[in-house]
């Protein structure tokens, strides 16, 4: 920590600080300035609660934490990348992993028929939403538990392993009968009570950033599923919240090295709900492959026109099956680049 | 509805969009103009469902919603102000309201003292967090159960009612035999089966606005409570994100007129969490008398150096006083506006 | 300036970081920590150029600047209230200015009728655009030199000053010889040529905050004015942007109580820029007064629905004058206020 | 144009509306809602100004424009790609273009050896800034003239075409003398002086997107180009102002195909800026190559850690030159997949 005095802070000011500091554990180290005294903070210690102390106490102008504030889930605490086996699939390894698949679940047919083509053109995991967290209570909230059944009923029929959506502690244990990943989504990164719960599920969870969280958010809610117990995490860059509205929202595509660099679990990109639009998904796509993500989440509907939900951002399967071509010569300079970076971590 | 086509759009392509319309029971109005068709959607049926599939529809540009997605908030649904009656206390009538109180439960001594020292200076309404929604899974979780029976003893010796957080729709029942008012936090604002859950509480709900949502989700939110039941939310505008980082959050002090425009509900503004500094609590205060809120929710510590939580935001008893004697000629003011609103009303 | 090296950053890496910053003339506190060395600097010389290089240099994770970037606007520089005169009105003490009139110059009839409306209810300074900052080149841009004359025409009319947008360097001199304030607008806020050159203008300046600048941003703009030789200043809050579209902009109330901390300068708010609607202009008006805002620049058109730009925002004469009305209370607050502060100062 | 009254507008209004509509010399298409009444426009007039007045006007809720506001940029107007040749170097057709170069020319020697590093890794256009925007006062403001003329120095000695920024109308003509590219910095984008006197420059002008600038204000400002003289425009994504700081700004990726599908200008990516930090570089420019942008601008400078400004985002010589070895894959399925676009225009 570094505690920034203000301009004018007295001696009994500075003092006071330092007492604070040293009751927290730490040791001190007061530089004096031209301006201002500006103290170092130094040892083990409780760092939130000093630095909020700190924050509210006279004389106080700034108090910056300097460490990060998670750890289990930094390359500072584990430098190989994290790995985790689905049914037989690795991800967070030298596969690029596509997950596909509609918005929601609909029925029988439009699921199988899905999981059918996407399997086809290459995806590798089914994805579909049978709790949906929808803006307005008038929307269709989803099939639940008869969603769940045709998820599993289509990684029967398959081989695709599933993801879908839970919204809340309690349908927790629910979803994990049936799902071989659990996707919180956006609006669910900092439902505490959600990531306690999913700590203690035994499945790998999908983690998607909130649409104003920064990095260091996504990674802080990503320690609470480590710290409860859940080593298997996959963070999410889907599109952030900002002034522009020509997409539905604006791809931190710099978010994936950025996270490359600060954290050893994998990242998987979701082009659809990053742009809102069919058009824009497969140019986003590339890009992920590009910048060295681990796989993607794609939205695919047999007839996106009579989708329940997300209809504008959905491929159709010729669309996906068209985007999965398109996507190999990049998938292979991937595949090129990582065979090597792991080759050099052994 | 209006659904603009592309303008190269074919006959077909404007054709088959306009039977997709006809199905969902509505009627068309085609413009032809210059460049491209408009087309006019006019009747009553599914809206949304009708939307989704026309921007998923080819030949569509964009498919724009003219009608508000919500009812029962609405100024169109009900055009005087929704009054709701606490413990006694009239919200959203023609007593201005200030709900005051520490961050954090931390202990019955705190908790008694701010209790007293609020109630003194004005305060009608004491807040305290049991339940904490933190960023990191090693901060300070709140005191649970044991918080809330701490509030129902302030509330014992002091008269003033209580609010506090809940976070899982697991936690409802209990949070609902101690506060009188429920508080949904920000990360919350659209956790939607803890919204469901609220619907049938019982208790008032104040709803915060969410850190990166707009006006138009808060009242959808609010519309998720009263389509489940209940009718009696206030809203609550605590700062939205921004690039902007001299101050925590960045108030939108606007979003109290335009919500005054929109909804009957009553409105409270929280000064703390908008700004994050203690120094401007008391101008933005007096902000939000001056614009019209109908209340306003602080956070008072006793001392706020050795509060858990929130301490460089939280004013000391002193300072919450001081303020509440700077507020008097404003409250005046904002009472004679009122009663003259009220009046005119009748 | 605080360096913090990255955590496994090694001696030569910390041993070089130190003697770059000696070579720019400063002293060297090094504090080694648990996990990662921090190094505090200390003396006087190009901070910038240091803070650059050292960003630049190999092992350094993060160089924060701990003093101010500008000087001269600082509080620190100057703790009491820069007052100005203009045209024996007094901007910054204990008078509360009201700046009104339309959007653009249109006609003489126009610009004639709106400053005599204006000022007969209570405004004394006459604002109106001869250059115009249009987004389209299709829009109109202004009627130039001929509107300059229009505005003379009116100050020489009604009495009262005159203030109005100068676009380029190149058309500085021309707008000093009509004005009595000149206007910055927002999108020229960093137009670094302009503050240069009206450094030198003689005039006073009002300088509106760019609509993505941060509070720190505008402080260096006005910097740029004052450095160049121009110590009369007024800095205007006139809405960020943000993802909120209800209103126009963002209206930014606590950069009020921010710069009064920060700056001795005058703040001015424009509240129809900062909401982009008529019918929210008085509420913002209040809060304006409430927060402690030295005067308020705002939009008025004798028929806003045929103004050639800004109508929706523009209140109509009768609008202002109750606008005015309604606002006397609150000064009659702000005035006993101010002047308790400056009594207090001396 | 469509109007959507308010829903309890009056028919005077309704008739009021439509009056003014026809006075603008549009035709009136009414369509009454169950809620409201909504008026299609259609014919040819000045939408600007007609939407202006609708919006000023009684009972009117909105008035949204649904033809773009600008004409020459617009891939409706021309469906192929715009090509220039610069110094016999072709942009916007079959070559993948990189600029690189230093933030600042700072000596002979700098701009020299910076130029024979870039050209011999592949770059075809040398940047440097010569006039500088800085957010201080006190930085270094460029070499002026002098850099101007080394780097006419750098472009003799290398055959490198040479690009550098212009801050002012007054600077154009002397700019235009030594650089092959104009350059406009994110915070002259709406400079609408310098941009309607790079309108009759006689060069091509490179375009930076403002940090908090929507696309639309983007090719606005296109339009302002062309429509004042200049075809040969440039369009640039580097960054916007967002939320998150982990990076300098947030590269909106989507930018490119959103550009590519709404005009024919070509579109060059700075991912310098964009990030802000030299690691992040290569990945967001293969990036930039995977989503189809025509080139890129990047930052080299051949002693970071010396340089005056932007040392953080430069890379060295050999870091340039293990990009763009990199980049040599993308670049050739970039080629194909244009070749391939070109021949089917054809």
């Amino acid at each position: 920590m570094i505690i920034s005095m203000r301009p004018h802070a007295s001696k009994e000011e500075v003092d006071h600080v330092c007492e604070r500091i040293r009751e927290f554990g730490y040791k001190v180290h007061s530089i004096v300035g031209e301006e201002r005294v500006v103290i170092g903070v130094v040892g083990v210690g409780d760092v939130t609660a000093c630095l909020e102390s700190l924050e509210a106490t006279p004389g106080v102008e700034r108090a910056v934490r300097i460490s990060a504030p998670y750890k289990f889930v930094s390359k500072e605490f584990k430098q190989e990348r994290t790995q985790m086996d689905i049914n037989g699939l690795e991800i967070g390894g030298s596969e690029f992993i596509v997950m596909a698949g509609p918005c929601s679940v609909e029925s029988e047919r439009q699921i199988m028929e899905t999981a059918e083509g996407v399997r086809e053109a290459g995806a590798r995991i089914l994805r579909g939403g049978a709790f949906k967290p929808r803006t307005s209570p008038y929307d269709f909230q989803g099939m639940e538990e008869e969603g769940l059944k045709l998820l599993a009923k289509a990684r029967e029929a398959t081989g695709l392993a599933v993801i879908t959506e839970v919204m809340s502690d309690t349908d927790v244990r629910l979803v994990a009968e049936y799902a071989d990943i659990m996707q919180v989504g956006a609006r669910n990164m900092q439902n505490f009570a959600l990531l306690k719960s999913l700590g203690k599920c035994g499945r790998p969870v999908l983690l998607k950033r909130g649409m104003s969280s920064t990095i260091k958010e996504l990674l802080m809610s990503a320690e609470y599923l480590v710290a409860h117990g859940n080593p298997h995490v996959l963070l999410c860059e889907r599109g952030i919240r900002t002034f522009e509205t020509a997409t539905r929202n604006t791809c931190d595509i710099a978010a994936v090295p950025v996270l490359n660099e600060m954290t050893h679990l994998p990242v998987i990109l979701d082009p659809s709900h990053a742009t809102g639009k069919r058009s824009l998904v497969p140019a986003i796509a590339r890009a992920a492959v590009a910048v060295g993500a681990d796989g993607l989440i794609v939205e695919v509907h047999p007839k996106p026109e009579k989708a329940v939900s997300d209809g504008a951002q959905s491929l159709t399967l010729a669309g996906f099956q068209s985007m999965m071509s398109q996507l190999q010569p990049y998938i292979r300079l991937w595949k090129e680049a990582r065979l090597s970076e792991l080759a050099a971590a052994v």
